[in-house]
């Protein structure tokens, strides 16, 4: 049983599966780790690793100076942290549930409001890398609560980052990562159905995937230098190729009786910035279309967000 | 200037990006090579390094047994090779250019119909891999054929995968990756507008998108797993969980103004998952809407191509 005096106290409010696998991690560190959830059941196994199971919120936010909190959105915290406002003052709360930047801000406000010392944060990884090496995890707002339980923190992942004191800062940088999982992850899935229609297995065609993995940070490394500039050169491959050959998928993928409701759309984007003049650049020169205000009439431009 | 005689002489017809490369890749193994191209002026860089330039199609064809063409889809293709049929019997024809499973079928007709031997192929790598070793292409076609030129054809990649002797194979494989690279670039390119909209830049989001890129090959080794027994288990991460995860990733880009017409329909396949009892599967439980079958009623089922 951890019990080890020079680690930091932890409590973790919320057991649902990534909830579990931070609990798991702190007690695996050695951190005396007290849990709670809203409906009972869950987390049996950490209590036979040592974990201590409390009754309520309260209880739970009592035993430990850092208390973090992981469900399923900020709504779910907040009905969780109203509760104990008056138990955090003094001890550190990190908000592990993802959601908007708008809503970081709402809590934060909440927690100032509350004198709680409050960093919001987001977890890039799934479960199964919680408190290893590449563990990514994102930090906003004072740098000195985060300071104080960097060590502890370092529990969870490898690879926490803390963004600034702006609280917004860790959901800003979350959705954006997502974007582009949620992006990948449907691509993906859309590719196993594709080649399922044609008698593929899923396992035949996985591993090939890794080349277009393999190969995706230096695209990421390109694509964000043209966004970055504004210069989009299309000598290594151009937009009017790749319309083509997203063409050729949705195509194929329609004649397959597939759902194309997410396909569609990513050649309905080539193909207005190729009718808005990039078919010689690069594809990135899409971002025009992505920004939303391409299409608009110049006039009205000013009152977009951006 | 390369003319080692153990070298098989090769024609490249086509002489966009990608042709210009694999012209390069051949020069560079020292492959006496021929090039060609429909409009005049390009490839000026090849001539240099000691390529042919042939003045016609014909001309081009007649320079080597081998001969790849590489231009933007099958009807381009085809518009080069009807010129040069009676010149490609006893030649082994190449096809690099990447198109439908339907349009390699009938370029194999058409070349069984002239008494030439065909192999269809689809390059699943950037241009600048050419050459490498991590450069995958896929060859489909008759086995014999393709055993004759291994060896030439390996100076394009080292990773070529003869997949079988259907011709429409290579296409099947290309266009499913496709479609995880459209998805993942789609992706992508939305999250620097998200973080753009927020004032973060490209190369400052970049650096972290490598942690989601790092872990997309187990991601996809799951999925296939799932996809392939039908089984889809949610306690790692639940649909309900990521539906409201891309949910969060929707409602900001949205307050952002972005164009959300690739995102919404992610949440929407989402929604519609959750709608059919999917809520506590994993996310990879979606593939029942992306075969775009899952929302008719039953007895309709079997009129749909899978
Ligand atoms: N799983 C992953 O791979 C992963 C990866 C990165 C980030 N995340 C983020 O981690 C957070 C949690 O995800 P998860 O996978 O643990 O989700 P989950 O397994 O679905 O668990 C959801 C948790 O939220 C609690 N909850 C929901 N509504 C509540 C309410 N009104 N009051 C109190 N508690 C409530 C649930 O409690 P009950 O048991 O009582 O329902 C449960 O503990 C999410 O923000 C997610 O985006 C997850
Ligand atoms: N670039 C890449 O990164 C990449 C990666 C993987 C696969 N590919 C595949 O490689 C193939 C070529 O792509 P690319 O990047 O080289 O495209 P590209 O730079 O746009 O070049 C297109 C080529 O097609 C020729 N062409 C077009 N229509 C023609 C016609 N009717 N008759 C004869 N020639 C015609 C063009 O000739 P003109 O010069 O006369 O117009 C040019 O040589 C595509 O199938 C693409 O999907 C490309």
């Amino acid at each position: 049983m951890p019990n080890d005096l020079e680690k930091t106290p932890v409590t973790v409010l919320g057991l649902g599966a990534m909830g579990q696998a931070l609990a798991a991690a702190f007690l695996k560190a050695g951190h005396p780790t007290t849990v709670w959830n809203r409906s009972p059941g869950k987390g049996a196994d950490l209590v036979a690793r040592g974990a201590a199971r409390a009754t309520s919120a309260r209880e739970a936010v009592r035993a430990a100076d850092l208390v973090v909190i992981c469900v399923v959105d900020h709504n779910a915290a907040g009905a969780v942290l109203d509760s104990v406002a008056e138990e955090l003052p003094g001890r550190v709360l990190v908000n592990l549930t993802s959601d908007t930047p708008e809503h970081a801000r709402k809590t934060g406000a909440w927690a100032q409001e509350h004198g709680i010392d409050y960093l919001d944060g987001s977890i890039m990884v799934p479960v199964d890398l919680i408190g290893q090496p590449p563990a990514l995890i994102f930090y906003s707002g004072p740098r000195a609560a985060y300071d104080k339980h960097e060590t502890a923190l370092k529990a969870l992942g490898g690879k926490p980052a803390h963004l600034g004191e702006d609280q917004r800062l860790a959901a800003v940088y979350d959705l954006a990562l997502l974007d582009y999982f949620y992006g990948s992850i449907s691509g993906l899935l859309h590719a196993y159905a594709l080649a399922g229609a044609d008698g593929v297995r899923a396992a035949d065609l996985a591993p090939y995937l890794d080349t277009i993995t393999a190969f995706m940070p230096s695209v990421a490394v390109d694509a964000a230098q043209h966004v970055d500039t504004g210069s989009h050169p299309g000598e290594a491959g151009n937009l009017g190729m790749m319309a083509s050959g997203v063409g050729h998928v949705l195509e194929w993928a329609e004649h397959r009786g597939l759902d194309v409701s997410t396909l569609r759309p990513i050649k309905e984007v080539y193909d207005k910035a190729v009718a808005l003049g990039h078919a010689a650049d690069s594809w990135t020169s899409t971002i025009e279309v992505v920004r939303g205000n391409a299409g608009m009439p110049r006039g009205d431009r000013a009152s977009q967000t951006l």
